[in-house]
């Protein structure tokens, strides 16, 4: 099936075709509403065993992607992104596996009340419709996102990046085969293949097809796609997340959680970016801290009070609060208490995740209730916020949004409810 | 207090002015989240309070708005729906008490589950923070939407149709009383009273102050904020709601449900415009309802066949099944059974609330499953379609779209969920 690689994209009407893709994804959404959960991990695990058979013609793409993008100059992180291999499709196979196993959420009927009168009201939990889902290199999001899509019965339409265009194609060809052999039409899961960035553009605006978009990306992509969407979203934007110490804090607890939260790892959405600390316990954990920082390679930027207990800190600046590093640079704060480290964080944080450390258990309460976060934690590490660990099973993103889902998301963020009512004649009087 | 309606609006700096109120409605927004359902329950009956002590000087200032309506020739139901007078303060008065009894549900906390390592995690119930909402002439949504705003923890910023403009400043002085009152800041409820059209275009823009906003109006302002909000929103477009007679129909049922979903109220969006008949049943039914319809004084537009049915009805085009006639006009098709009602549901109508007459459980099941609408119903008239009917207490709107909050919304609704975890010192590996 090299061909595959060989064909250069014919020139087309995008805006057409696209429209067309966008009908037929909704003509298979209503059809996969009601199709069964077997028929549905049966698709996945074809999908994964077409994978497993082409593996060769998807490394093959995936050369030439690599090729294309060191002769462009790329960036090693986004090469490291954009890179398959054996173990990488394995893990790809792996998780269609896994999602067979999910237990499928379409169907269940809930709060089912009768009403004074003899109705019968209630909920059924459906699949949203049509999921368009846009992101950039990594490729194993194609089939991530196809899974939870699939599983969740709603028809996607994705788009990755330009990068990993022969990559998607070969996978995409996986995906129609698998869909083949389980009897399923080939519009319940279609991979754009073009790489203008116009398609972008018709695919954020197609309301009457499409019923919510998921970017899957960096800052630069969502924020564009919030100006020109005219469709609901699911997104991501930013993790600025805080620690606050406290002054009942456990001190071994509070240095493993503040060490963790931010070394763990650094390019992550849910690391700590600002370390907030009660200024009555500072001079005793600030220094420890610092040094374990130091050795492990932190820059810190810290307020005025921080730097009279640790010399050599950088002095932070007013904007430091607001970043999210995504890199081995802290920025700390000495707080009087919880109710200033709230504020802190409702001002300065992006709602993402913040933790408190603290014994108190009326302190840990006020800051459960107060702080404005999609996940709010006690003696935890924010590297704990993520769709496996709280249970889900699966993580599609985390939302910053307030409505509809926030925080990670699952198979459940992919759907929504019905009213369902029963009556027997029933009029309005 | 009659200087307020003698005052004309100063000319301002509305973009900063509108971006001051953003600023402060989302610092209300953070103090309001933790305040106790006693405390925005004295504030309602205060508000109600003042309402009942204002009533002059909302009187007359409603007269200046109707004054002014007259004047502009608007039409006469707009009329109707701007005018105020002592019963209908009563109504708002009752509504802000109802309200104080609703159960609150900020705080709630669910499905707490500890996981494998200990971690116990679980969801709270927050307010959403910052709500816009945006309507027009009818004043009692001033009253209505504040009363669901604070009793949900969110701040709001309320802005009516520029007719109303008088009234709303007249009510908006009885919010500020009751606030005052109670001792909250008067950022939680903020009513805009300046007509200036721009400051709509602000309001939709400030995404970092306000969360969500509700468009409460006609499907020409709805569709003009699509294309200009960057805020998600709760949005009520059409109610082009479907009526389904099986083959299995109790005839009696049949009957009484297809004339109360269309008679009972045509200017509403749970009326119904198209009435599908299996063909088989037809020839029984279908004179019988032409002739009560005809009685109502319904104009009936039908398919080919049903006019071989019953001669003397207009003759439908493709359009009609598109058409929300919100008046006396109905559009009936024959259909061969349940499968081609669906999809006929699906491709014409508006994903509102739709509803099938038949006795046969596999008939209704498959209705229930498959039909792609907020409210799906069995042997029920549409017009139940209603956040009081269906129990929720209140009723901010119907909704439209699919994600978070589909057909009728009430307080929960104006909520959402953060993720709440509790460790002890736990980290991650």
């Amino acid at each position: 099936m090299t061909y595959l690689m060989i064909n250069a994209p014919k020139k087309i009407d995008y805006q057409s075709s696209i429209k067309l893709m966008g009908k037929a994804a909704r003509e298979a959404s209503l059809a996969l509403s009601s199709i069964s959960s077997v028929k549905k991990n049966q698709a996945l695990l074809e999908i994964a065993k077409s994978l497993d058979k082409h593996r060769q013609t998807i490394l093959s793409a995936n050369l030439l992607d690599m090729e294309l993008a060191r002769s462009n100059k790329l960036e090693t992180t986004l090469l490291d992104r954009l890179e398959l291999n054996n173990t990488r499709i394995d893990t790809m196979i792996e998780g269609l596996k896994q999602v067979t196993e999910l237990p499928d959420p379409i169907g269940e009927t809930s709060d089912l009340e009768t009403r004074p009168n003899g109705l019968r009201v209630g909920k059924m939990r459906v699949p949203i419709g049509v999921v368009g889902i846009i992101y950039e290199s990594r490729p194993n999001v194609t089939i991530d996102s196809a899974a939870l899509c699939l599983k969740s019965g709603n028809a996607c339409i994705l788009r990755g990046g330009s990068e990993s265009i022969q990559t998607n194609r070969a996978m995409g060809m996986c995906i129609k085969n698998g869909l083949a052999e389980t009897g399923l039409p080939s519009s319940v899961i279609q991979v754009i293949n073009e790489i203008d960035r116009a398609i972008v553009g018709e695919l954020i605006t197609m309301s009457d097809y499409i019923d919510v978009i998921i970017p899957r990306g960096g800052k630069s992509l969502i924020e564009r796609l919030i100006q020109d969407s005219r469709i609901p979203m699911i997104k991501h934007l930013e993790g600025n997340c805080h620690v606050f110490i406290d002054k009942d804090a456990d001190h071994q607890k509070a240095i493993n959680i503040a060490l963790n939260s931010k070394t763990h790892r650094y390019g992550v959405c849910n690391a700590m970016e600002t370390l907030l600390i009660a200024q009555s316990i500072a001079p005793k954990i600030l220094p420890k801290l610092a040094m374990k920082f130091s050795e492990k390679g932190v820059e810190l930027r810290g307020c005025n009070q921080s730097k009279k207990i640790v010399g050599n800190l950088i002095l932070a600046t007013e904007s430091d609060w607001f970043e999210e590093y995504l890199g081995p640079t802290l920025a700390i704060k000495l707080v009087l208490d919880v109710d200033e480290a709230i504020e802190h964080i409702n001002k300065y944080g992006s709602k993402h995740t913040d933790s408190i450390v603290s014994e108190n258990i009326s302190t840990t309460q006020k800051f459960m209730m107060e702080v404005d976060s999609s996940s709010v934690m006690t003696n935890t590490s924010t590297r704990f916020a993520d769709g496996f660990e709280y249970g889900l099973g699966a993580e599609i993103g985390i939302s910053t949004d307030k409505i509809h889902a926030r925080g990670p998301v699952g198979l459940l963020g992919l759907t929504t409810e019905k009213w369902i009512v029963f009556g027997d004649g029933h009029v309005r009087q």
